[in-house]
């Protein structure tokens, strides 16, 4: 059995603890009451099909046995929750629970739920306790910062709050029945976490791709550690996406805008990104980046089972209409996260959309 | 023409003005830019069909003569726009309006408006700015304190946030319009401002009960003016309701269980807790208080135009069953606001069920 292992986000009073590790859940009930979770008020885990299956009657059963009064509310697998529907009928089956101000909602899933039950306990009764129990790679990004969301017909994750958790419990065993295909798209956010911040982690990353894929613990603890912390130092130095927080956002001006011109579901939003990636590394060397930050990045994104080759029927034009709308260009210019060496990225304001849209063609012609 | 008046919601770096007074929309451009809303982005003006109808031209030509970009959503008046499903379409206003992170939603309106527009600032991208233009009297209680929500069909603002405006703009020229059974509807919260804070205010009121059912621009200044700096004096002690601010329901417990059995529409906010109100005085002097707290509350009651006797046929097991609903009985006891002295009260969490239903019993005998 692997190393437990346990970081801090730091942000004063709302600071929070995520553990990491494999059989944590065993510990949920001990873990609720240490960070204040009351027992005298009922708490609501909600969850999805899928999860729910193989890992709701162990939490469940756990928290009960610590004493919690426990309702459960499961909706559908897949982004299609993440909507103003699901999040009403959350909250009927919330009052219908009677929970209470000093109530809990747990999240035990990947971001979707996340992001679902996140909002609703940010919503409830003007903001109830909140806890995360991520159950995919990916949700190493989504669970830590407190951005909280549902989507509106028009816009991805357009309607939300900031609303920190309590806590975020991370059992590596949960990761265990993921299906390959977000394993590898849940690790394109790990590996993002490296070239924004710390060019030691992405060689890591390259040097055990091998174990990553096959859900290692100890690499897999390792890795969501890392990814975590960098995560946590960069929302730690700007909650509310004044400033700093935008370098997280390398790889999804392409990425997203790929996202929605292949249509939600052909591309998974980690596979979308990694190709942004490799886009905006290419960028960063027409712009005077060493040629290694481009290799490196392609290299390592691909160690990781990922796609770096953007799908050649994807329209450019459409691409180029859904970056628009996305940040808006100003005047034949927009706003671009850079990399300037691996492990370092910089916020460049003036890159030319005609640059942009030669990338793109580059990308459709990438291995 | 009377005096402009301004106070400040003291609530740290959230701290904002009220500015009162007749005419404020002539001066809102000035205004909007010095208190830092952009004229870069767009902004948009949220109201209600009655209340365009009067004052929205104004307004929004006031707003473009300064230099904003402005777009318009107008709801249908009445509680029934306090709903997700609004919600939802305003959002989607917003997204083809082009408004940005920068933008400002402004609520010209009532408490219904204002609660509703209020929810979308607080959740459109995780928060934009959010300006108040009340044009009601109960909305003096609303537009102060930041609380937002909209209603879920199983119970009334059970969705929203605390979001705080970055001004509020009262023009009591736009109170000349209110169908009279809303002036007095406004003025309960007016009074109640007084019974829990101020005694001299109390007498005030008595004796310019007539100007104010006159609107009469001066006493609607000063009462405004005083109503808004005690819910401002409160909510800057506790802005998230943990303990003083509870206070502020004052009738809220008994008025809450009417409307709901009378069924909303019968019996107008005000109206029902003018009624709590009475009740509450009862209360009080059954616990001992001085008899005077019971004749004044009645008396000023009365003066305003509010009724002060419990329709009889309204159920009293109906009522019980919805404060339990409300509020929770505790083995026989339940958590009241009880008037101590005219200008005083304390929270009292140890009353009886029982004496709570004689009390509601002697209501409907109320002259
Ligand atoms: N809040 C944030 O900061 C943030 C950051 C990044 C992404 N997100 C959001 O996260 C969402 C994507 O997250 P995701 O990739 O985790 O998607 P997801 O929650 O939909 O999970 C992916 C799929 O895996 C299944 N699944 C999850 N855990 C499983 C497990 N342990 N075993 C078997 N199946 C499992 C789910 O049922 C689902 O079908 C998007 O909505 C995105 O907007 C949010
Ligand atoms: N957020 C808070 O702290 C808080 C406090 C108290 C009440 N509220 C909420 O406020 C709402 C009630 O507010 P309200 O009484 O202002 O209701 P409202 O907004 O519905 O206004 C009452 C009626 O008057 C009309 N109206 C408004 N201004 C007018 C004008 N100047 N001229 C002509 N007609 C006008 C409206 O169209 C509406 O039909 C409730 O939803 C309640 O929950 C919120
Ligand atoms: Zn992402
Ligand atoms: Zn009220």
């Amino acid at each position: 059995m692997g190393d437990k292992r346990e970081l801090t986000v730091e942000l004063g009073e709302r600071s929070y603890p995520i553990y990491i590790g494999e059989g944590i859940l065993e510990d949920a009930g001990k873990l609720f009451v240490q960070h204040g979770i009351s027992i005298k008020s009922p708490i609501m885990i909600v969850s999805d099909v899928a999860v729910a299956k193989h890992h709701l009657p162990l939490l469940q059963s756990v928290l009960e046995e610590a004493g919690y009064s426990i309702a459960t509310a499961i909706v559908p697998s897949g982004e299609g929750s993440k909507s103003l529907s699901v999040f009403e009928d959350l909250v009927g089956q919330a009052l219908k629970a009677g929970l209470d101000r000093k109530s809990t909602i747990v999240a035990l899933g990947g971001g979707v739920v996340g992001d679902l039950a996140g909002y609703v306990a940010a919503s409830y009764m003007r903001g109830i306790k909140f806890v995360q129990v991520p159950t995919t790679i990916l949700a190493h990004d989504s669970s830590v910062g407190g951005k909280v969301a549902v989507n509106h017909p028009l816009a991805k994750n357009i309607i939300g709050a900031f609303h920190q958790p309590e806590l975020v419990l991370y059992d590596l065993n949960t990761l265990q029945t993921l299906p390959p295909r977000d394993v590898s798209a849940g690790l394109s956010e790990v590996v993002k976490h490296g070239l924004i911040w710390d060019a030691e982690f992405v060689t890591w990353c390259d040097e055990n791709a091998e174990r990553l894929l096959a859900l290692d613990p100890d690499a897999l603890g390792y890795a969501l550690y890392k990814g975590c912390s960098v995560k946590a130092a960069v929302v730690s130095r700007d909650e509310r996406e004044n400033d700093l927080r935008a370098i997280l956002n390398l790889g999804h001006t392409i990425g997203h805008a790929l996202e929605a011109v292949a249509g939600y579901g052909e591309l998974l939003h980690g596979e979308a990104i990694s190709i942004g990636m490799v886009g905006s590394a290419r960028l960063a060397v027409r712009l005077g980046a060493p040629e290694d930050v481009y290799t490196v990045t392609k290299h390592v994104l691909r160690r990781v089972g990922l796609p770096t080759k953007l799908p050649a029927h994807l329209d450019t034009n459409a691409i180029m209409d859904a970056m628009m709308h996305d940040k808006k260009f100003q005047e034949g210019t927009m706003v671009f996260i850079v990399p300037v060496a691996i492990g370092q990225v910089e916020i460049n304001k003036s890159v030319s959309s005609a640059l942009v849209r030669e990338i793109v063609e580059e990308l459709k012609r990438e291995e």
